[in-house]
């Protein structure tokens, strides 16, 4: 064991501080599939204070730092390095308060989303920030990867949820910007820095959370489309009608709907077969004016030659009838293998071509693959998970992403919509920023964290990954 | 007349380059009311290019450069200094083009606000930011001052409404960061460190903002409450009965009512006095639910005491009436004199103990004093305009400032809620950011804009204003 390891364990104790050899495994990698790697040590720290304290020994020391939440990222964001420690903010769980006034919730990173969730709405507010994870997933985490989700045309991405953050700095500065309130222009607004930068420029430690009134009518819609372009007018459609009462706009082309609806056995809610599928859901403060106002969209779309058929459910257990192919990719393994996912954004008036280009292509160059595409399209998301079968446990990686992001590029589109860039998408940062781009970034995580301790070897840093 | 300016003049002509001597008066100042200035030069660029090569020249010669808008700020952000040239982006005042499907704005820097939610109107869809300036404010400046307005609470500041920026840093490199997508994780945003940074750290000069549908329905309540609990009880009822509905939620204490009523004219909708008057706004995407909203709101806040008389606009002529005393700040010269304008934010619990010591204790410094307090209270944003009858064009800023900015730090709230920090608060920064957030600033803008050449003397910049 290092000396810097027993000096942190002299400090604070082994309640905090563990060995990475007698680390538990789960604290080794995230949700991204790579190789578990230990680290020096497994640090929980208790309080901010603890934090900065750690921080400012690392810095001292020059230790590498890899925050940790609830390890549910799939880019590797909180993928361990040998010669650094981990820090995990899961002990800095608790909820402060909930402002019902303000409409704001004061919480440490560590608290698990749901948690977050379920205090807002006892409360009868509503946390707008869900995601597949949320059982798991801690607000910390959430906000360094900036999160997206199901519901990011109504409410927007994790960003948006947050008026305030306190930070620990590579050195142990703790920066407060607790602030609670919906307007602050107090010159640079810091958060941001923080917000999606998963860790390079700093550790949050508690934040300031946005909250709505909470949406008592719920109406979901599935239905069947001719292809994208109908897609598109139907997307149309649902903001004119709906305005703010759309929250989800899910789309789901054959390649995906026709392989999980039949490997899970879910089936189809339509009889027939379409060009692609949507699923429209609608929150509103109105029980009988949100039904109306899906019904009347649901109208205009077939007369307007945009929906071939569609169904729209009476009761919780159809809703989640309607959802269950969409929410069916923890199904992959069993049905496809193992599969390379990609989490694009494209621009909306070039989907129909980054669908058709990506399955081709792909196809092209590995005739048997599947590729089953969906997405969060009412905000650009575009989902793509390849499969070649005949290549069992050794997916052709390198040339499946060379094309899909090769493809995202030339549509002006991001290699990341919503996963973040973390360890594995790192080489492919410069498809969707430029040199100059990423020029600024590394200027402003050199003055912040210049000895670069912070999650070396991630998203836009260019130090070593192990 | 400089070399330097006479260099730009030979390379970009007269129509683009005027000597400062030559310029006219209106660059020399914003509606801040300090004494004008004249800059070195005038500089008027066609293009994103013309920007880039104008930097690059001033870069290399360290002179200051001060970017200019529609010159609305009443914060002196755009200020000129006499050592350096004014960059006016008034030439930029292309819209590129509305994309209806994706549901986007692209604009170069001097577009007109209203030009640009006119535009928006044509196609059927809703630019979501408005101010008083709107038929003056160039988009350039709306995104450099992160401006807010009165439908904040519904749309969020003008930083809400931007997927994109291109940029042009202080040594004229260009930042082609035009994101048309809602969601886009490639690593660190930098478009949020240029708005509301007032130009410190890059001139913008196109811009991709959201659109939103435009909603057809609009309904406007004027109400009077018992006092500023009752506000905050209604603001409440008003979110959770109205959900998205709620586009504006604006405040007068009988301080700004009753001088601003009478001293204009204009009367009160209302018969009786009370201890706030709350103007109400819900627009929706059906008209008969959003008048049985506002109607259900006002019911409802009737029964619990929140309000004691109310009115419902029933055509825009009598929506204008109700915001007719709203809107009569452009009166305060000939109401009230010379008055000194405060544009604070104060956490929503603090909001009836910032009015009420607000008032105190400048009437125990000045007993004369008037105190007029209003403000979008939806959103934390409270508004007050101070005039000392006796003190003429002296006003006593100083004491008042004092007075008024030390209640605000005392109860977490910010120096500026919307009007940004420019010339005019900068010795106040420090009442709402710590001084290690301010290093922070600092630290980024020295990589940014190593010589200092970005509108110094502004925000957070330590240079000289003059």
């Amino acid at each position: 064991m290092s000396g810097f390891v027993e000096t942190l364990i002299d400090r604070f104790g082994p309640s905090v501080v563990t060995a990475g050899a007698e680390s538990p495994e789960k604290y080794h990698h995230d949700w991204a599939g790579l190789a578990p790697v230990v680290p020096l040590a497994l640090v929980r720290p208790r309080t901010t204070e603890e934090v900065s304290e750690i921080m400012a020994a690392c810095h001292s020391e020059g230790v590498p730092v890899v925050p940790q939440g609830g390890l549910t990222g799939i880019s590797g964001g909180a993928h361990p390095v040998a010669r650094g420690i981990v820090l995990s903010l899961e002990k800095l769980d608790r909820i402060e308060g909930i402002d019902t006034d303000a409409g704001t919730l004061i919480a440490g990173a560590g608290v698990v989303l749901e948690t977050a969730q379920e205090a807002a709405r006892d409360k009868g507010l509503f946390l707008g920030i869900d995601i597949g994870s949320r059982g798991s997933c801690q607000l910390g985490g959430v906000l360094a990867t900036n999160a997206g989700g199901n519901t990011v045309v109504r409410y927007g991405m994790a960003r948006d949820h947050v008026l305030g953050l306190e930070v620990v700095l590579a050195d142990g500065t703790v920066i407060d910007g607790m602030n609670t309130m919906l307007k602050n222009n107090a010159a640079l607004d810091l958060k941001h820095l923080f917000i999606g930068t998963e860790g390079l420029l700093g550790i949050i430690t508690r934040c300031v959370l946005r909250l709505h009134p909470l949406p008592p009518a719920k109406e979901t819609a599935f239905v069947g489309c001719g292809g994208t372009s109908e897609v598109i007018g139907l997307l149309r459609t649902a903001r004119e009608t709906l305005g703010p009462m759309l929250s989800s706009f899910e789309v789901m082309w054959p390649s995906f709907f026709d392989i999980m609806s039949e490997g899970t056995g879910l089936g189809s809610p339509l009889a027939g077969k379409h060009g692609a599928y949507v699923i429209i859901e609608a929150t509103g403060f109105d029980k009988e004016g949100t039904r109306t106002a899906v019904e009347t969209l649901l109208e205009k779309a077939f007369e307007d030659g945009l929906v071939g058929d569609g169904v729209i459910a009476n009761s919780v257990k159809e809703e989640r009838a309607l959802w269950a192919v969409r929410e069916s990719p923890a199904e992959y393994e069993r049905v496809l293998g193992p599969v390379i996912p990609f989490d694009v954004g494209i621009p909306i008036g070039k989907m129909d071509e980054a669908v058709t280009r990506i399955e081709a292509e792909v196809h092209a160059l590995f005739p048997s693959a599947r590729t089953l595409s969906y997405g969060h399209i009412g905000d650009s998301n575009l989902h793509v998970v390849i499969n070649v079968p005949e290549a069992g446990q050794n997916q052709p990686e390198k040339e499946i992403k060379a094309c899909v992001y090769g493809i995202t590029r030339d549509l002006g589109g991001t290699v990341s919509a919503e996963h973040g860039i973390g360890a594995i998408k790192r080489d492919y940062l410069g498809y969707s920023r430029s040199a100059d781009e990423i020029a600024v970034m590394r200027g402003i995580k050199q003055v912040m964290d210049p000895k670069g301790i912070l999650n070396p070897g991630k998203s836009f840093d260019e130090g070593q990954a192990a």
